[in-house]
Order: C-alpha cells, then sequence, then structure tokens
C-alpha cells in the first residue's frame, strides 16, 4: 500500500525536481529527442474562435513523450548499475520510451506490460529490442512483478512518472512549448496538459513556473479516472474511484504519484475531464482536419478543447497531443463510427 | 486541343515565373499559409539508412499546399475583376486551396469538380463557402465548362497550374524547405516532389535553384500516371498513356502544363513512379510509425523512398508530403489491407 503523503511530509519524498533538472535534460536530450512542432491549425482556431498551440509529441521518437523522461533517468544510472540493464512496467508508451532510450545507450531492458496492451505498443517495445514480460491487469500488481525482476536482476526500475529524473525529462516538452511560443512572440493564458499519473504535468509545471509564470496550467484526465483533480480538492494522493472502462488506455493510473503530486498540487490551477465520446470525436477531427493521428490517452486536451471544457475563445490555449500510438483496428472503428 | 510547345517556343507563354516572383509570394502568404514543419522521424531514417526531411504540408490551410498558390494568384486579381470573382477546376485539393483563398480575400468562387471527388474535398470546398458545380470526369471537359463559367460571369479562372501566379506560390512551399534545411546546416542531395500537373514541382525548381543549385530535384508520379517523365524523354509536353485507375486522384492530370513542363525541364533530374500497392504502404507506413494522415497522392514521395525506387541510404532526401484529404471510407480500407 502506498504510504499517503501529507503535504508537510513532502522532506520525504527526497528532493524535488526543480526547473534547472528540466535544463539538464533538456541538454542530455539534444539531438535524440526530436525537438516536436508546436502546430496551428487556422481550422481550428475559427471553430473555437481563439488560439490553440498544439504540441505534437505524436511526432516524437517511439511515437510518445515518454521517451524524452526515459532517455534523461537511464541516461543517468551509473556505470556499476548499467551491466544490470532496467525494467519499467507501463501499459505502453512508457514501455517504448525506455525500450528506445536503453537501446540507444546500450543497456538490456524488460518490459512488464499488461497482457491487453495495444499491440502496436507490444509489437513496438519488442522492436526496440526490450524482453517483455505480461502480467494481468485486474489479477496482479505490475509494482510487485516490476520490483522482483530488479531485485532478481540487479535491474534499476525506471517508474512511469514518480521519479525526478523521468518528471524533468518530460519537462522539456513544456520546456520547448514556451520556447516555441515566445518566438512567436505569444503568451499561452493556459497550458492544457495529457495527465495519467501526473509527470508530464508536472514537467511542465516546472518549466511554466520559470518561463511563463502568468499561464494556467490544467491537468486533462479521463472522466472516472480523474484522481489528479480528486487529489487537489483532497490535498493529498487519492485514487480515483472505481470507473467503467476507458478508451484511454494511456491514462488509467490509479493514483497521482507522491512526487508528480507535490509538484502539481500548488502549480496547477484545476483538472478538467472528457468522456470516451469527447476523446473520439476529438481523434475524428484531427484526422479529418489536423491530418494527425492521435492516439485516445493523447486526444484529451484536444477533446477538452473542442468540447468546451474550457473557455478558449479569444484566448491562446496550449495543448499537449501526447502520442499517437493507437492500434489500426481501433483507429479504424473510431473513424467509422462518425455518421 | 492545347498547342504543343517545342522548347524553343517559350516566348509563346510569356514570362516565365522566376525566384523574386517566389519570394513576392512568400511575402504574400506571411502569416495567412502556415509555415508548415520540415519533419524528420528517427524511425524512418533508421529503416532507410539515410536521412529524410518530410514537407508536411498535409498541416497546411486547407489540408494540402495548393492554398499557396491559389492564394498568390487571386490577391493579385485587380480592382475591377474582383467583382466576377473567380472559377476553378480541380479534383479537389486546388478547389480548397481557391475556395479559401477567394473567401479570405472576400471574392465569390466557382468550383467545377469531378462527381465523383472525394466526399472530403466537396464537403470542404462548400464549407469555404464555395459555389461547387459537378462534370462527368469520363465524358465532359472541365477546362470547357470552367471557360463558359468565367465567360458568362466576368470571373477569372484559377488554373490548378500552368499560371506563374500559382507556381510561384507553390514555390514558397520549396523556400522554407531549403529555409529550413539550411537552419540546421543540411544540404539536400535529393528532393522529391509529388507531380500532378507540375505546379509544386516547377515551384520548388525555382527555390531550389536559387537557393540548393547542388540538389537533384525529381518528380513523383503514379504508374501509368507519369506524363511529366514522359515528357521529359519527349522533349515537349506528352500526355501519358491509357492508365488503369488510380488511388493517387490528386496527381492524374492528363500532361504536363506548357508553362510547368517549361520551367521544370532544365531544372528537374528526373521522374519517378510507384504503384497504387507502394502508396497504400506508405499511408500504412504514416499512420503507424510517422503519425500522420496522408492522402494517396500526397503520400507518392513516402511510397518512393520506402521502395527503394531511389537511393537514399547516406544521403538528406527531402520529400513533400504534398496533402492529407483522404475519406475516412478510403482511409479505412487501406489500413484494413495490412495482414
Amino acid at each position: 500500500m502506498t504510504q499517503m503523503i501529507q503535504p508537510s511530509d513532502t522532506a520525504a519524498l527526497g528532493p524535488l525536481p526543480c526547473f534547472d533538472d528540466v535544463k539538464a535534460a533538456a541538454a542530455r536530450l539534444q539531438g535524440l529527442a526530436v525537438r516536436t512542432p508546436l502546430i496551428e491549425s487556422p481550422a481550428l482556431n475559427d471553430v473555437v474562435g481563439g488560439r490553440v498551440l498544439m504540441k505534437a509529441e505524436t511526432l516524437q521518437r517511439t511515437g510518445s513523450f515518454k521517451f524524452r523522461g526515459a532517455f534523461n533517468r537511464i541516461s543517468q544510472i551509473t556505470e556499476q548499475d548499467r551491466a544490470g540493464g532496467v525494467v519499467a512496467y507501463s501499459s505502453g508508451n512508457h514501455a517504448q520510451g525506455v525500450a528506445a532510450a536503453a537501446a540507444l545507450l546500450g543497456l538490456p531492458a524488460v518490459i512488464v506490460m499488461p497482457s491487453d496492451a495495444p499491440a502496436i505498443k507490444v509489437d513496438n517495445t519488442r522492436g526496440y529490442g526490450a524482453e517483455v514480460v505480461f502480467y494481468d491487469r485486474y489479477k496482479e500488481s505490475r509494482e510487485e512483478i516490476g520490483s522482483a525482476i530488479a531485485a532478481e536482476r540487479k535491474a534499476t526500475l525506471v517508474r512511469p512518472y514518480d521519479d525526478p529524473g523521468v518528471i524533468a525529462g518530460q519537462g522539456t516538452c513544456g520546456l520547448e512549448i514556451f520556447e516555441d511560443a515566445s518566438a512567436r512572440r505569444v503568451t499561452l493564458d493556459s497550458l492544457l496538459v495529457c495527465c495519467g499519473g501526473g509527470g508530464l504535468t508536472a514537467g511542465c509545471a516546472l518549466a511554466l513556473e520559470a518561463l511563463s509564470p502568468d499561464t494556467r496550467l490544467f491537468a486533462v484526465e479521463p472522466e472516472g479516472y480523474d484522481d489528479t483533480r480528486l487529489s487537489f480538492e483532497a490535498g493529498h494522493p487519492v485514487p480515483h474511484g472505481k470507473a467503467a472502462p476507458s478508451i484511454c488506455d494511456a491514462l488509467l493510473s490509479p493514483m497521482p504519484g507522491n512526487i508528480t503530486f507535490a509538484v502539481n498540487q500548488s502549480r496547477v490551477s484545476g483538472g478538467l475531464a472528457v468522456t470516451d465520446a469527447e476523446v473520439k470525436a476529438a481523434m475524428r477531427y484531427a484526422f479529418r482536419t489536423l491530418k494527425l493521428v492521435v492516439e485516445p490517452g493523447g486526444a484529451v486536451c484536444l477533446a477538452a478543447v473542442l468540447a468546451g471544457k474550457i473557455d478558449v475563445a479569444d484566448r491562446v490555449t496550449g495543448i499537449t497531443l501526447s502520442g499517437g500510438n493507437v492500434d489500426a483496428e481501433l483507429y479504424r472503428a473510431v473513424l467509422a463510427e462518425e455518421g
């Protein structure tokens, strides 16, 4: 059972990541992570009556932002620990990020994945040379399996979000958003971030605090899986309630991390939640108008904007399109739902 | 019947467009055309063993590069001719480009489209406020219908490619490619351009000649519709032979334009042709790995690279992804073909 951390207990977490860690991560990722474009669509702007700047992490190495955090973390493993390699648990995007980063750095990788993970994510993870171990999402604990493998192989466990090195790496996504907005002489009124365990949100929060403190930050989650929003209300990390299955496989973590929550609590203005139907409509909009392939979990911020969950009229809003790893079968089904 | 123009007859065409026209077009399009990103995928680079820089005109206003040429041409219509509006014939992408440009400039637009044009292109053209007139692709002449409407309404005919203003506008795509490559301190060994009537190719040729004269330029066409390649061999514009239907609806023009041919003949190194099967495989690759929605005609250069029609190993190759306007039904069918 995860120990509940009260706000006053953050000292127990060790040093929290800061913006200097994000800058150091950017230097490590230089030339390895794709500097993804901040895309603007005149058609989308017309529809919402404001400007929407989209950070297309769908175009990142491995098809999601996860490579950033994984590489930043793994590149800091000490020489003596490298031989044991790395182990990670993930529904898929962190898996691919860890597998690709480990391959680039020459470390062996074992990835613990749910047996119902999208085939494209499993195939790609293996394609990067990692060993995949499956577990039953509903019966087994991926944390326990991951820890057991780590102990047995003397491997370094690379957590999907609750790790300062991972958070700092994801923060480079936010760093680029604010740098590119600044280059266009634009200040974002709001930034919406796709939120599972809160790693990308926390990284972006650090960049925002340093580079664009007047921008309001929102964590966007699938309805029923809005544990980050609930945790803000509770004042400490709490799990989401029992929820119906969601199409957003990348955002189904049970509760915020202790570190991500500690970073986010004081920096995030609020949480937004979107339904599966809104997510599917956003995926279709991205296909039809934006010409971008976005996976369900990567489309929640676009869904929030299109569904009017936040007022973007006459404002400048940044959103993350955090990943594009969606199976062709599901994608075809989502496209077919349109009348 | 179009008059065959021999190379020595180019004086009959009037002044050909030049690079200064491209620069003037760039100034007119500033802030209106999207400066689309030049995307690089580590995964694609690994597959081909070289660097591939992709100009994502799929992300352009109206979903293809055609807005560039249409806006540049229409913005130069004289004050006295504006009231008559514009008329254009197009299978769809030029239609949308003209409709959107005319709407921005406040001119009425009539678009002559084949009755079997993709629904997404018809819907979008109407969405920009244009009037659509259908014709039978196999029985009627779109040129005659367009000319008749132009005469009747005193409208300006905006040709899809054989017009100096249109060519100069498309050239801004090439201008950006070479500017962005230069900013990355990269010289392209080759640039591959999606080729129908040759307008984008000609525009890119003008930019290439001025900015990157050591780069070799290739026009890529659907197999059976390689009239540009055949015309280079013949030394004057010739039509393609009778061909089976192609999935590449955007690239089925019968022969090069007289102006586009005159520009391209001395500047293009050669032509490449790809099959529908190669195009579909490229569309699936773009979905699965690049996370980009690319229409058939926009995927021919990617198809040429993936199918090994040109040696890109250890080289830097630029390619255009010229449009993304594909119906969901066709897209689903293409994705489903994969085993």
